[in-house]
């Protein structure tokens, strides 16, 4: 059987890859004297006194929402809500697994900003933090945006920030292994969706001084009128050059190139255009956007991808877990762009200046100290910054 | 320490009385690969080409959403989400530990009609099924109406719908007892708001005819300016007489005396004045109507209340977790008066009726028979009206 032969069966042999598993037993009239009424009103009345006390009271100290609208699913598109809930049970059970997070799924059955954004704010209460998931460009910035106003929970987008910072963390340590700085590379970027985007602002958070994004038209520059509202956003800080042209064109000489687009948009000869050494993080999911093989045979100095079957696979599970784990751990009303920053470095910091090599500028996925570094470093970054509760 | 003392104590060391549980492990690449991507592609793709394989791929099956809005808690009041949690928390424990059925707590910060109801809707998708709890009349009947005419789950509000079930089981056996027919019983009830009417409703599906409501302004006639709509309609199908006067003038000469309201109401002069032989179920908590040792004193046949410490106990612990764990199994799309009435004779039932006497008209809580024959009658009911998918 192959990988697709066996997800089906196993998923109908889990029946549901996350359950709700009681804390307390409940045998006999005093234990759900205890759990239950009377003496549950207690806590009631505790949090009503002081809403605070409900991180001490009940699970949402632990407790994060993953929320999709079932818009962008995987690679699969609008497949609806009901269809997204595997990939978000799975979501959850890694955030269980990885970083001991209590995750549960709600699939909104809607796909207007407004609504969306009105379901998730009304239900903040209930949970520590909210991570958006597989929700299509470009509403998925303004739901974030406008829910990060209005809760008083960490708001995330995974697809966006957690990719953002994985890459990032790959790009320290590939810069250190090609002997550049961050603040010299010339980045060209194919994808200016949700991701591509979030990638480039957050390397500039760290340094990055020259990209382009390339979209499906080509170079994004400022006033173009096939931009999208986020890409015209984007193009003010890039693309200062206002350069027109194709994927090809703006690779030449270029230092770094970050793929989240589709497959095989890179060739060979592409790779050998770009500048000495070249950084290519291919990261297309399955087929990225040059194998990479390809890519070193090309003359690529590092290559990486979102793969697992190769080695530097940028997969968001490096940053996630440990990032929710860190703002769950100090009551965190934000993730912000401190915290995403030190999870960077985090990440990075994990492969000792030594041993950076060609196959190895980020830790792998299963690596058992990732969780724990990315947490700290981000329970700080919130209390340095003033976001932590406690 | 007394339950107060221990409640408030255990809760800060449960921190949480649910967590989100994995069933599946994650360790290592391959098994990434068949629960997330890229495996997981599959059952979403299934699941998109026909939804109801939602039930076979996710945990929908067995998933159950515990809606509040926190605005009638236990007997607490508007106490808002936040602290609500606990009593929600509780109930999902209590949904797992008696009927296995996956209970997730989801307290909504709105008290307006329109917004639960299209919360509520548009996560449908993403549970097998609806519980409301403790929102405050009358708005919970509009709440419950729409959501049941909007929703493809069923939608259950117990604290209506789960003490009709249970009092009207406790009615049919101290019938049963007294050797009456329900359709002879005069019926008088303290109390009618969701949980009064509530039961008013079962018990006439069951046969009883003649019920007089009592609210704080006496006894509820039709065209009192005082009822509100819930109690307007009520008054239509009760007090045909359309009399007027005090709980203690309704109850002279009843057969069944019905508290949900306040303590201490009920005399043991006003049980004195009953029929012979009458039947009293004092269900104000914790202190009921009437204590049942001074209602049997008075010449009470059958006194039950809602606590643990006395004969008789009306939990609604008999019927939900039973009444879910039947529309679940077989997929249901509603939870409808047939399927409560199947509940409300299979908890009766399990009092043969040899062994029914004054202390024993009712199943106890933990009465390991309870969910199963429960959820048999259920399923079947649903089966038996069309509202079963398997």
């Amino acid at each position: 059987m192959d990988t697709k032969e066996i997800a089906l069966k196993r998923h109908k042999e889990w029946r549901g890859k996350i359950e709700v598993a009681s804390r307390v037993r409940v045998t006999n009239a005093e234990e759900l004297a205890v759990a239950y009424t009377p003496g549950v009103a207690e806590p009631c009345l505790e949090i009503a006194k002081n809403v605070d006390l409900s991180y001490v009271y009940t699970r949402r100290h632990n407790l994060v929402a993953v929320i999709t609208d079932g818009s962008a699913v995987l690679g699969l598109g609008n497949i609806g809500p009901e269809a997204g809930m595997p990939v978000m049970e799975g979501k959850c059970a890694l955030f269980k697994e990885f970083a001991d997070v209590d995750a549960f799924p709600l699939c909104i059955r809607s796909n207007d900003v407004d609504e969306i954004v009105q379901t998730v704010s009304l239900l903040a209460g209930s949970f520590g933090g909210i991570n958006l998931e597989d929700i299509a460009a470009p509403r998925c910035f303004e739901i974030e945006a406008r829910l990060k106003e209005i809760c008083d929970i960490p708001v995330f987008h995974d697809d966006q920030h957690g990719t953002a910072v994985c890459s990032a963390a790959a790009l320290l340590n590939a810069c250190k292994f090609t002997g550049r700085k961050l603040e010299d590379c010339r980045v060209v970027f194919s994808g200016a969706g949700a991701a591509g985007i979030a990638i480039a602002k957050h390397f500039m958070r760290l340094g990055v001084k020259d990209i382009v994004m390339v979209g499906r038209h080509g170079a994004i520059y400022q006033g173009n009128p096939a931009n999208t509202e986020p890409q015209e956003e984007i193009a003010k800080v890039t693309n200062l050059d206002r350069r027109h042209g194709s994927l090809a064109d703006m690779l030449t000489g270029a230092d770094v190139f970050v793929g989240v687009s589709a497959p095989n948009l890179v060739t060979e000869e592409m790779v050998a255009s770009m500048a000495n050494d070249p950084i290519v993080f291919a990261m297309a999911n399955p087929v990225p956007e040059i194998m990479p093989d390809l890519a070193l045979e090309a003359g690529a100095a590092v290559a990486a991808t979102g793969r697992s079957d190769f080695p530097n696979q940028i997969n968001n599970v490096l940053a996630f877990p440990g990032i929710f784990r860190g703002a769950l751990d100090v009551h965190a009303s934000d993730i912000n762009e401190d915290m995403m920053v030190a999870a960077t470095y985090a990440i990075a910091g994990l492969i000792a200046e030594a041993d950076v090599s060609s196959t190895n500028i980020i830790p792998e996925a299963f690596d058992p100290r990732v969780v724990p570094a990315v947490a700290a470093a981000v329970a700080q970054a919130a209390r340095d910054s003033g976001v932590a509760r406690i």
